[in-house]
């Protein structure tokens, strides 16, 4: 009998085109339906707690699906890992029950946000972090930061192309810290708008370069004018952290 | 006219077959030697501090050649950069006497093995750490490392294959840490013999495996016996993280 199962996983997004499945191109869902069916032998599909980017990461992403198996719940995270490329690891199968759904069912999700602020690159962070090589005042980002927490129109912090019922979202903590050369930008929210993340980075690295004042970011947020935001960072430096059911 | 550079620099080694040129293989120096030749114009050969092998990291790194360039020694990183592909970078250049030699000049290296221990793999240390499923015994590792810290014959960690005038070297610290799953040893000596630091973290996982006890170590090292040391841990999991002159 088919049962609804709850995978916990974590991928690097570097070789991928983001997470959903697509003709013609390598994707996390794929790769992992592709690998389930071939151990079930029946045709799996997957539901994903969001849609990742081309080169996204995420630790601890979620999917669930119905699944025939008689592999228990607690050998398939390495019958899969057996089988998937080593860029993909599932850490755990849970049987839940069937109206549990890894999209609708999220009430908090975290995105890491990575920027290396150093004069010259780090090889190992090449594909997992955003490099700004001119220096950013910290304390100022972390003062923008703080204007971003809260519900608000986030129309001025996204990227057009996805239909949402509306563009109010509430972050629930914006934080940021330094370890080195590296600055980590963590934000939970109820949810995020297409880009959302990526255009929040790109407008406190705008702050911390001079470009917008930290007090301007309300302002910014109000005005709904996509126009007064910084820009767009790297894929590479986004990592999703954290799903909550 | 030209000058003594030394070159400080890191690397992911993964894609390379270690630092030393070799006929129809990638390596770092050939790599690093070539993007200065064609920079400069002239052939360059260049002194490393030492030979990692395949698939072995670094960080900070130094090298030095003789070199004859009107780039001043602050930009020639940048120079550099751009012509070296992602997971080689120079962080700084510097001109020196013409009697520092990277090799000989060394008093002491440091490595960092890395080691995942977790039920499963983690796709963001794939390359970078080596991996064992099997619960270790931090502290009894932790134990067993302080006997090698000092001034012993570690003839029964290495792998023969190098001619050396002696197998004697003194080990100034070899430390353990633990973040989450992933065990750190950091350890310092005046040199190292061919796959001493990969000899000693097996012997340490063996340890923490209790295949070995902490207080056989100093057994172990007196016996010159290389089959009763651990086995030679992956490439992948050491790191060359600092050299002193």
């Amino acid at each position: 009998m088919a049962q609804n199962y709850k995978f916990t996983l974590s991928y690097l997004g570097t070789k991928y085109h983001g997470w959903q499945r697509q003709l013609n191109a390598v994707t996390i869902q794929a790769t992992l339906e592709d690998t389930l069916s071939r151990l079930t032998g029946e045709k799996v599909h997957l539901v994903g707690c969001g849609r990742t980017d081309a080169g996204v990461h995420a630790r601890n992403y979620v999917a669930n699906g119905m699944i025939t198996t008689s592999i228990p719940e607690e050998k398939l995270p390495l019958a899969l890992n057996v089988n998937l490329p080593e860029d993909i690891v599932v850490h755990k199968a849970e049987i839940v029950p069937d109206d549990f759904h890894a999209s609708f069912s999220c009430v908090e999700k975290e995105y890491t946000f990575s920027i290396l602020n150093a004069r010259t690159r780090d090889p190992f962070l090449a594909d997992r972090a955003a490099y700004i090589p001119a220096q950013l005042d910290f304390d100022k980002m972390v003062e923008a930061s703080q204007h971003f927490v809260g519900e608000h129109d986030f129309s001025s912090m996204r990227t057009l192309g996805s239909n949402v019922k509306t563009t109010v979202r509430e972050i629930y903590y914006c934080e940021l810290s330094k370890e080195g050369d590296l600055i980590k930008m963590r934000v939970a929210a109820n949810g995020f708008l297409y880009n959302m993340v990526r255009t929040i980075a790109g407008t406190l690295v705008f702050v911390g370069l001079g470009k917008i004042k930290p007090d301007e970011i309300t302002d910014i947020l109000l005005s709904c004018d996509r126009k007064r935001a910084g820009p767009v960072m790297e894929a590479c430096g986004l990592c999703m952290t954290g799903v909550k059911y």
